[in-house]
């Protein structure tokens, strides 16, 4: 799998865990190794894994938490670091994202986040594709 | 000069280069090797060197634009990449910023800087230290 794709592939599954409210997978995206930081918009900082995890058991604990999408993601990799920039669908809003991986061995561990408010939208979506047919 | 240190050294600099509405010490400051991105509260997300220079001149170049100190730096490394999170302080308002910085040769230069609302505030300053004597 290209480095670009590994990437992408990590920042999927951090808002597939959060889609799904699945705290455990939520822990597995996140380093356990590393120094970690979550900026929730309008929260206060949250740095290091007691209070990061913490503050996901709690927002993926509540029903009334928000669907989320993912739209548009940009990866820049930088050595051992890799960033992507996405927006976050939220109904008919959007915020925009930094989202900090750390290569540990084979995998792309979750560092950083940050989301917060845009003017800036994703591109618009095209049509759905045609399903492939392999017969 | 230990590792964080120097982070903090390119992170002063950042903020240096801001408050003295100096372009050309910004765009020392940011990477002119690498991706960057630059992720202004309620901006559009802007990716790509020329883009955000733009918009560092359009902000440095406006006398409008705020006195900015920044409070609390805490510094992660992540191999080549270091992310320094802070406060900016912006008259009796805070932001919430993360600056990443990646290793070029001996020194360290931005690559991504994202700003936004936080509930958080800094800690108390202390009383101004007494000035070491010399003499």
């Amino acid at each position: 799998m290209a480095e670009r794709d590994a990437v992408l592939f990590a920042n999927e599954a951090f808002y597939r865990a959060f889609v799904d409210r699945d705290v455990s997978a939520m822990e597995t995206v996140w380093s356990a190794r590393a120094d970690i930081a979550c900026l929730h918009p309008g929260w206060q900082p949250l740095i290091g894994r007691a209070v990061v995890m913490d503050s996901w058991a709690a927002i993926l604990g509540n029903p009334q938490s928000p669907k989320i999408r993912v739209r548009d993601p940009q990866v820049q990799v930088h050595g051992d670091a890799a960033v992507v920039i996405c927006y976050e669908q939220l109904g008919e809003d959007f915020l925009i994202a930094t989202n900090l991986f750390a290569r540990e061995g084979s995998v792309w561990k979750l560092v950083l986040h940050q989301a917060g408010a845009t003017a800036g939208e994703p591109a618009p979506e095209g049509p759905p594709e045609t399903p492939r047919r392999f017969n």
